[in-house]
């Protein structure tokens, strides 16, 4: 049973206890990807948009949801956020954006990243929704993590 | 260029202005899937776990992110919001879930389904992160849409 | 099972579906009361203290937080309140205060008036907790509701 | 005038200056009572509801309470939360739950406690009172307190 | 005493009670200021920056902060807002900006705007204040309002 | 481009990294004026309301407000408040306030103490709009800062 850090020898969610950990350096990078059609994608980089605002919008929204990550997540503890960057990778049919989040904390911030991801990638969805109704979210996941007992870890690739 | 709903004429972000729209009844429905390993929907569905707790702690979180979708997503208007559900397809190797939500408004409520089938697949990952690493979101999408000028809508499936 | 209406027919919570509900006008009083000891009521009410200045920024505070209902109660609508007020009776050993909600909404306000009750209690105890570590808080209830089918109905006083 | 910490020499409210203080591992237990009748309790417990569901999604929103409390109490630090624990006692016409808050930090974490102690029960009332109209919430109070200058406390039972 | 609407007959503050209003379509625009040097202002609008993004950044600030002015201003009711724009005017060493904020409600908003208004100026302040750390924020007020009894109001000219 | 430390090398918005910065004490100090007529003044401050009441509010409000700086301002980082005052001058027509933030953390706290002064600024004026509609906000500054690499620091005087 006692896997489940969340799960209390009950069965009952609760909090991890954080408290006897030490701080560390951590560091989580997050990938989403949102699909959609090329002409959608034509538009928001480069031609009818001015350049980068959807984007620009989209990038605020993943940070400042990163900063409300504990208020989403019911068990995941408050951090002290250090940093929070969104990137985008322009592709024919689709968007892939990866965050990238850094706190000094006693537990990791992969949750953080993931968050900040998933409402990127929805801000993306709510702005084009009109022109694609037929827009997803897709691959939604942590690609890197540092800090803590566990150290570096650089996760799989999903589609090899 | 005024295909996409949310840029205004210099192509800066806005908001819809829906205040000339009549009130219609709301309907959008989402989903999203959470994939793991088989040993971890075990241990969530039938065995190790209390039944439903992890479940339980999901729902609840995506019916709360739901109300705070225009929080969340920068140009979602705030909405009388009627109904959240949030329910669960257990699989061999994946969770599919499906949220359904309602409001009598102006504008659609397809960002709430969505934000809430987001949160819910956060908060399994995040509840289940310690046991499985490499777990990944995907296929985050509407499913269905009623109410508004383009009345009832059924989106095509992804992998037919 | 059905009697409780927010848990759907397979055991799961859900929020209540009251789209098909019409507006009606809404109002919830509540109570609580805080014990303490003469002296803290004192200083509070008289003395040492500024008139007022205690009360008042409880009364900030249960108005705000009557606001934030539906974000902390999980399965309560967000609901247009259209007035909320807090009132205190100074006794000789306890505070008792009351609130008064309103809403033109498809649901009842009950939850909005024991939140900011609770939430006012929980101030008090908050600005005089280093002068008395002994304070509670009782008798937390709601004493009238109208609006909406069940119309008119006055509670049933506690300790008559 | 000066025993009351929240207010200054001029009897206005302020936060207590708390920048001079050294953290210390925090640690505080509240309670509170929601009362009801003998056959809610069995609804609840065990027979008509799913084991544990009214439970579970008041235990979530508890927990996601204690980290919103510097934004319900005006006066209330900010602070990393550590653990939250909620727990149940089931009795006849009862439930008493007690909650359990741990943070490193420079202030104790009572109002944490007791905010989450308050929001548990006012969500068991949400749940319930389509059922019984007459609940009340009772005896919210600390109980155990430990860090900091004054060290360790257990306090006085309201009703030994 | 009666003239300030938002205080009861004991002085205290309360909530206006808006209940017996109608709902009408509410207008209001508001502005503000940010003073700082012509090297900065070059910096932002047309050279070293790419085009737009301060104040992408700080127009997505104002437009999220209308939809928290009910949680920022203690006595403001919420409400369903149903657009907000904000415009900039760049000007040698200030940049102006204007905000407008539409709802069907039964109170205006021109909190709304002056909200938007000021935290647009606050983010530009945050993004710039490196550069220039003598920036100031002045005339934050309403210039237009309609809807409700009083109907549609043009403001004085703060500086003829 | 370097200098505005809040845009990546690409231009695009991003919070500044403070992972290796040290924790210092900060303080910062900032000012606003809400310009009304004398007979507002005097119903505040004197007459015709209980003192304080006003001020009261809206000294909570900014208090409430500073601890909100990171969910307005989107690239601000959340920080471990340790204080926060907000006092008035009362002039013949206007009311000049200052706030002072105080934080031990990795970066300053002037946005805490500017976004405290405007939104105590706009509480003031959401008491007192149904009776002065002319009234604006003036002079949103810092006016001294401490702790980090810059020291201490007095800033000018607007109006010498």
């Amino acid at each position: 049973m006692s896997e489940f850090t969340h799960v209390d020898e009950f069965g009952h969610a609760t909090m991890v206890d954080v408290s006897e950990k030490s701080i560390t350096q951590r560091v989580a990078k997050a990938r989403a990807t949102v699909k959609t059609r090329p002409d959608v994608i034509d538009a928001i980089s480069s031609g009818r948009l001015p350049k980068g605002d959807v984007l620009a919008v989209a990038r605020v929204a993943g940070i400042m949801a990163a900063k409300k990550t504990h208020e989403l997540i019911p068990l995941c503890h408050p951090l002290p956020i250090e940093q929070i960057e969104v990137n985008f990778n322009i592709k024919e049919d689709e968007i892939e954006l990866q965050t990238n989040v850094k706190s000094s904390a006693k537990t990791g911030v992969e949750m953080e990243a993931l968050t900040a991801a998933a409402v990127t990638a929805l801000t993306i969805y709510d702005m084009c929704k009109s022109t694609d109704r037929e827009m997803s979210i897709t691959n939604i996941r942590v690609i890197e993590k540092d800090g803590g007992k566990s150290g570096h870890y650089i996760f799989k690739e999903e589609n090899p």
